[in-house]
């Protein structure tokens, strides 16, 4: 199963290159788009919806400000969907955090910390999930673990 | 032309009453409907890609939480939006605030006061809007104003 | 009609442009004024009072820190009134932000994002606002839409 | 000279008596008026561009939510102006305090604690500013001192 | 696989039976259990570190306050960690919110939202992850959204 | 009646030189000294228990981070003392803000915005309120208005 | 060597007295004083400057709102100094709690959790101090661990 | 008796360089190691629970972030713990001063400011415990307040 990167701008991909470079490590096949909740709500729908049958088995999707993106991509899939917060609006991207995290019962979004901690931090978690159906990944989980968790 | 109330749950119609309250002050005819952007993104988008054909002017969106309603409401519309953070979540409805506020440029919506308070006032900018091109609701505007901005 | 786009400070006038050249997009004339609500009340009131016997339709009102001048300008105007919070006194512009959006119910302001996003989106929602009655404005923000939101 | 007490709503009485109480005990003249910046800013005004005239020496401005009253004030008197946030909007009170506080330079509102804490130091405050002229108050003060700063 | 569902202390268990209630509606087989990442340090080692060979598939860990559980979780497993931020300290459980998103890389903690929605959320996370390698839980899933997201 | 500027540390001066350029303009003799609640309690507290009888009418008392020498000098005095709340410890100097404005019932200190804004208005305030029994300054006060609230 | 509780009101005894509780259960000789670093500073600092050679070790000093009384303990003081934020002001007490633990370098106060929570652990760390040089504390925190961290 | 430095990170020793900075200055011999409470919790427990025996009497332990590490270091001993909490993550280090300073009852650290002032005062703290049992340190640490509180 591949991983599905979406953000919102094109303006978060040198954050989102650190989930991409993270996944690779953990041999993830992943994609990255740019699709925003706002801009482009029918190709933010059409790419979701289609994600499992295209082989997707988990969605990272990042997001600055008003940050709709994650929670409207867990509205378009029962994939497992994981939100980064991105800086970008009020400091510290509080409100890309707040946006996120805080969905209501029956939508999750597991929302990693705001900004490159949290874009690695949603391919390893991504990692640990393909790991429980996926020997080679469980496998590369082991060597970040020993590596310090640094690829 | 009329005005459309969205909420994303039955539970924030007691608040949401209050816009509608206000606008039949003014003599705007509106409905309201429950709609999530997470629980029913395609409702949410059916209903929306065609109010203005179907005589909506304005759209009031109203959300708690992870507030995303109003941005995804604005996403789907040429027709202004007005936003009404509600409380639920974190306290003082500061999770939806800083959801519905902190919108992208190019897809504005309007943000209101927190719970009754903006739920009264995106009634009465709504009514202010469409009193630009109609003169019984801008003198329904003028008699708010001399009853002391009460209904 | 115009837009009035009204700012505290000397010093707002280079995120103010923003709505400018937007409204200047969508062939919306417009006039940009300073006046502050706690230095110049008196002109404030004067502006305001006459603006829509002048042709304006909408008033944007930007300021920061306690950023009463919004909220002053809906007092003395039954026209649309939206407000753009800026930054410059606490961290992110919070307290322009609660300032503005935070009004009591009667009297709203139509509240963007801070800074930039919200100068941008303000131009935005006054021309949805007024495509409500102008075809030609209206035309002007479908091919705002179908530039990806950019002018 | 007297101390004004304005408050922007009837509501806000409750709490702003306890100034008027505070003002009794250091036997300071005073008159509690109900005017809001954004219902009544006309009434503001008038009473505000006055106050001197008609012998007040202090005015205690209080509000809640976006509390533009206290710096409108500052705007119309060279009067010291002494600002109460009140509650009633986000919790703690915190918008009406950062819409007093932050006032930009060149017009000062002196502000003390959000409610009844508040309101009570306004009146402690305006009575040692009037003790500077006034050696009756200023035993009051003493005495107030005397008894553990209570009245 | 089973769930694990872990908390800090006796009183969370109101909440996190949200957790449990939800994972009985996916026919995800699970335990609750209290321990402590500050009263019983080694008894969360001892949990943890054998929970894959125990057969749990995901650990749900929830704490208010200083909410180190989670992340100490993290920290003692390579298996997926979702965390619940609870009430209890700092309004809103902001406190715990923190202390659990903000984790450093390389060590993931899926967050969801502060308390009963986030209980609940975790629970559905859960089944998404445990769907993506058993077409009954895949089936509950989808019965769960034809179902309006509630069990 | 001359005014005292009292600071907590060397490295505020350039943030209170705005006070005592002000207190120039408006023509007030004053005194800028540095004296910290926590270094140099009885420093403070001799400085301030003879503020009153050495000619000074109001005291500016300035700190950042845990700011307690505002309230500690408004202890010490019946005089009116105001607070500048500094930048250095949390962002925006909200530390300072919460620690000088939330004084406790009978002790006020009226606040000002925090840093250079706060400096200005303190001195503002100052001149107001001597400006009471003193036509000279109530002279320079007008100035300072006609001025555009500049010195 | 006793330790010396410290409060600034009356009505932050049901919180302290959870200080006090747990110093018995330790074995540890202490006493409980009311004085405000505001309403009584003369009375701190005979207190304070007495505290060692009255055979003090270590002081836990409370308060709300703008909280300096520890921090102004700790500036008479040589003795190690805990505080204790306690709610009142700001939600949660947050103003105590940033006017407590962000004391400038060179005058430490060890800051506990808001509330009751830190009124026990200020007991606890007491203990541990004082168990340092005492046998019969350092088993009565060895009891205080077995039972559960609880007395 | 020796104090110990533990840190979550080797990017953490150029601040926590403050704290042994002030420890040779009271001539208390100190060890500063890195270990992080995720990424080496085996480590950090071993080095915890033989702290004591090993001729320590004060543990400093900071992080940033989700700072779980003087929470965990308080669990594993019965020593006075000193946290200090650091930048990093949001700003100000608020999500690392929530993560520390709210402990739950039982488990105290005693919480400096965040950043470089704590980690003087973190030194200063446990220089102030241990005088208490050491006439040399009790020296030194009097010399440090004759000195301005500077080393």
């Amino acid at each position: 199963m591949k991983v599905l990167i979406i953000m919102g701008s094109e303006s978060d991909k040198p954050v989102m290159q650190e989930s991409q470079n993270h996944l690779q490590f953990f041999g993830i096949e992943n994609e990255m788009v740019v699709a925003s909740a706002h801009r482009n709500p029918d190709k933010v729908r059409e790419i979701v919806v289609n994600a499992q049958s295209q082989g997707y088995g988990v969605i990272i999707a990042a997001a600055g400000m008003a940050a709709a993106l994650p929670g409207v991509v867990s509205a378009y899939t029962s994939l497992p969907v994981l939100g980064v917060p991105l800086d970008g609006g009020l400091p510290g991207g509080i409100d890309a955090l707040y946006s996120i995290v805080q969905m209501p019962a029956g939508l999750p979004v597991g929302t990693l910390a705001v900004g490159k901690a949290g874009a690695r931090n949603a391919a390893v978690l991504a990692a640990r999930i393909l790991a429980l159906g996926n020997k080679q990944i469980a496998e590369r989980v082991e060597a970040f673990k020993q590596n310090g968790y640094r690829i």
